[in-house]
């Protein structure tokens, strides 16, 4: 079944690439404006640089989970869509960023939203396979009926 | 089978409002104590309210995990009451290190337990999953059997 | 199905421990170099220890996920050694990195390319399952077929 998550595996792993592109980003930063680790101050530039990293990593792990929950309780297609647009709204937030404080704002909204879709789709799903599965009603099915769509 | 976890999902989609609460939480005390991004410094009001989201954030991906390891592999019901009772415990630690830094332990100290209940059961899950998989024994029943519980 | 990773199960499990003795480490630091919450900054000492857990902990999300995508797409042992590999990398770098900075180095590149093998699993197991589902060719057999093997 788990092997069949094609689509969402595969925005996974681009998440996670984008991961390592925003890691590496902060090290080149770290070279250019000579911040040495553990430091994590210094000039703007610097900062909003490892600002952005840290919060896109922050998200990283609730962006996965919302992904995956989803996909595998409501629908694989649409969370994959949302997932990259997702990752799309995250590298314009991290140059935006990188560029200015103000910058980050749009890109932020953007992905917030599409967040919050990810997890209006995963209580749907959730709270669906909650009635298949203790209720034993198929609520989708009945609506389909209801509205003489089956 | 992974549609049948309902439980171990809904206590997910509980934990990621739940931080999406304190994100909120930190925008409104960024508002208030006037600290633009990305500064993370400034009066101790808003640094308690900053570290607070940064330690249930860092926590975050580590109790996903453990629920869902202890969920899969020992017990979703048991599983799913600890999840609750982290989120519960990361409310009134939240709460509790808004006011004061002093605030911040019994509730820290309640959900570290939690955390550890959760590490025991993924353990003992994947060690009965082990003997079940690799060495063909079901320790689970051989111990009902040679307590006559069968 | 799931209940069969319990290879993957066993190094998330370790993981986890892993983070709990690295979390108890920055207690420990804060106790013995008097940095009380919410402050993060000290002496150099203190800083390196608390560095090196956080770098730890915002890797943690991306090397459960690139070791459950590789593990369940391409191979669980090849994940699982490659997961211990990294825990032991992690844990060499959190040694190194407590006692200089310098020290934190051929550990930490360590780790990162075991991640990358593990992120090279991953994405050869997404396209191999992709081509497999969506284009109904088993690429492996196809490539055994060519040269022989089966």
């Amino acid at each position: 079944m788990l092997e069949d998550a094609v689509g969402l595996a595969a925005v996974t792993v681009l998440a996670v690439l984008e991961q390592a592109y925003f890691s590496l980003q902060v090290i080149y930063a770290r070279r250019k404006y000579s911040v040495s680790p553990p430091a994590t101050t210094g000039p703007p530039e610097f900062e909003r640089v490892f600002r952005a990293q840290a919060n896109c990593s922050e998200y990283f792990p609730v962006f996965i989970t919302v992904l995956w929950t989803a996909g595998v309780f409501f629908s694989q297609g649409l969370s994959s869509v949302c997932g990259l647009l997702y990752l799309y709204g995250r590298l314009c937030y991290f140059r935006g960023y990188s560029q200015s404080a103000q910058g980050r704002l749009a890109p932020l909204y953007f992905s917030a939203k599409i967040l919050w879709v990810l997890v209006g789709f995963s209580s749907l799903g959730v709270f669906l396979s909650f009635c298949r599965v203790y209720l034993n009603v198929d609520l989708l099915q009945e609506v389909c009926f209801a509205l003489d769509l089956v």
